[in-house]
């Protein structure tokens, strides 16, 4: 456990057992974090006497923000997770969490927190357990049919995540086709595999090229694996499903289900809508990982590192400028 | 075993470790079943003395064709896929099996024996185990961008080809996306999911409308998944390599490396790039099993049942035609 008190907001209205599970979750990780303050955003009647099993010490690291239900499909910053996003804004939370609907909560944290200027799309990023370690797979689900120059833009943000949120160093990042030769895969791997490949990437990370299905389960060849939000999110849940009827691997026995969203001013986390309480306790867990050791900020400044201008369409070679401190 | 002399046509060349594992996979095929003859169809000196380890009854039912390398990326007829096509259309062989290069065999397969008329672009079908039986997912690598429409046709085709292969009834037909209300997913979801709910599907078929990854590995939602072949193959490959970290599902305990390829006017099996020697064994136990009961004639059958004419973009409802028997 990671010292250091955090303050996560947890969007009481996201998910499809919620608020029930959502509850459940943010007790689980209040009890099993001494430094975790939970800020639940909802309506107060979803919390009613849930926290009655915890005892004073633990009820007092959790605070209720009182947030309509508003229309979450649009991210009203009314909605419990635009309310979430403002506690974010505002300095009440370090992170926020929510197993809502993903396109409301990206849409909310870009809108609420603003995007990094050479983002033209956040990304998701989940991490696999794989053979010989973590796997960040990106993007899960927020761009579904990203631009190539997006796609590259999201091999920098998954090669800083796994530098500074798993330690990895020179991490190896591959493009997600279906072969290894160059020119395998549909028109959009075959446009972004040159911008790829001339690519500035941090953290002296190296592209390996295109990487195959099995390459996201085993990790072998690729540390870092980058695709459409589309593709991700369904070969996620395909892996889950694989590891729900196997036992799952042995470090770890399940798919995560949660993912941090890279690309906006904050630490925000999303959970699988059918998250359960674990889920959400584990997506908790690491909002306040990342949330300690500034990842988002961190990761921003490895971004500058390599310059702040995101590959393009026109196959710009991105130069190096000077360096930041981050 | 199911009865029946049958010629199964074997690409030598076609593989990352040919000849070496198709001449093992084709050995293996041959000592396993009786009544299986393998047409090895390449350059006769890759066989060399492989066969001097079987009896004289089994090597009596292993023949040669001489078939030059050729340019197999092209396809060309005197490559080797391309004479394991003739010898279908010859007659010589009841069926093919191939591990080379997907788009040179379902183009050397498509021009050699001609595709069904209302088949824009044939589907790779793969059989995985499921929980509660198969789960066919298509398309695995045949058609990366397909249309709208081509996903509907795969729908038929893979209703069919479930019911007659694996004897389904009524099977469930799902449409692979990120979600499962409607309007979830990319642009070629939202386009293809109305035209399935109308389309009419044989075999007493039932579109239950959009599934998830999850359900590809569990089969709880759907027999038949249909999707883009870029997707279904890093999910294919993805759903393999989960299985390979975990020892896979009780049932089996691998993902299959051969698909069957629906919409042409022959049977076809295409195997994985990196096939072993058990997984072209069971590549010609598959086109066996297809050609034995002429699947191909079936599955064409039933396609013709519900209407020649294939789903369109113009939303076009099918209308019933006279029914031919199969």
């Amino acid at each position: 456990m990671e010292p250091g008190i955090v303050r996560i907001a947890v969007d009481l209205l996201g998910g499809d057992d919620a608020p029930a599970v959502v509850v459940d979750g943010a007790l689980r990780a209040v009890r099993a974090d001494p430094d975790l303050h939970a800020l639940l955003v909802g309506p107060p009647e979803a919390v009613g006497e849930l926290t009655a099993t915890l005892d004073p010490a633990e009820r007092a690291r959790i605070a209720i923000r009182p947030a309509e239900r508003g229309d979450h499909a649009t991210a009203r910053a009314n909605s419990t997770v635009g309310a979430a996003v403002n506690a974010v804004r505002d300095g009440t939370a370090d992170a926020l969490v929510s197993a809502g609907s993903t396109g409301a909560t990206v849409t909310a944290a870009a809108l609420g927190l603003g995007r990094w200027p050479d983002v033209r799309q956040p990304a998701l990023a989940a991490t696999l357990p794989g053979v010989n370690g973590p796997v960040v797979l990106l993007d899960v689900g927020g761009s579904l049919e990203p631009r190539p120059a997006t796609l590259a833009r999201h091999a920098t943000l998954g090669a800083a995540y796994a530098a500074v949120t798993h330690g990895l160093e020179s991490p190896r990042v591959g493009l997600l086709s279906i072969g290894t030769e160059p020119g395998k895969g549909d028109r959009a791997r075959r446009l972004a595999d040159p911008i790829l490949a001339t690519a500035s990437l941090p953290c002296a990370a190296c592209y390996v090229g295109l990487v195959e299905g099995y390459d996201v389960a085993s990790g072998a060849r690729a540390d870092v694996v980058v695709t459409d939000g589309f593709t991700g999110n369904v070969l996620l849940k395909a892996i889950e499903g694989a590891y729900a009827l196997t036992g799952g691997p042995p470090a770890d026995g399940r798919a995560p289900r949660a993912a941090a969203l890279l690309g906006v001013a904050g630490t925000v986390v999303v959970c699988h809508g059918a998250a359960h309480g674990r889920d959400i306790a584990s997506g908790v867990a690491l909002a306040a990982h990342l949330a300690r050791r500034g990842a988002a900020d961190q990761v921003r400044a490895l971004l500058s590192d390599i310059g702040a201008e995101a590959p393009t369409d026109r196959y710009d070679r991105i130069t190096d400028t000077e360096v930041r401190t981050s």
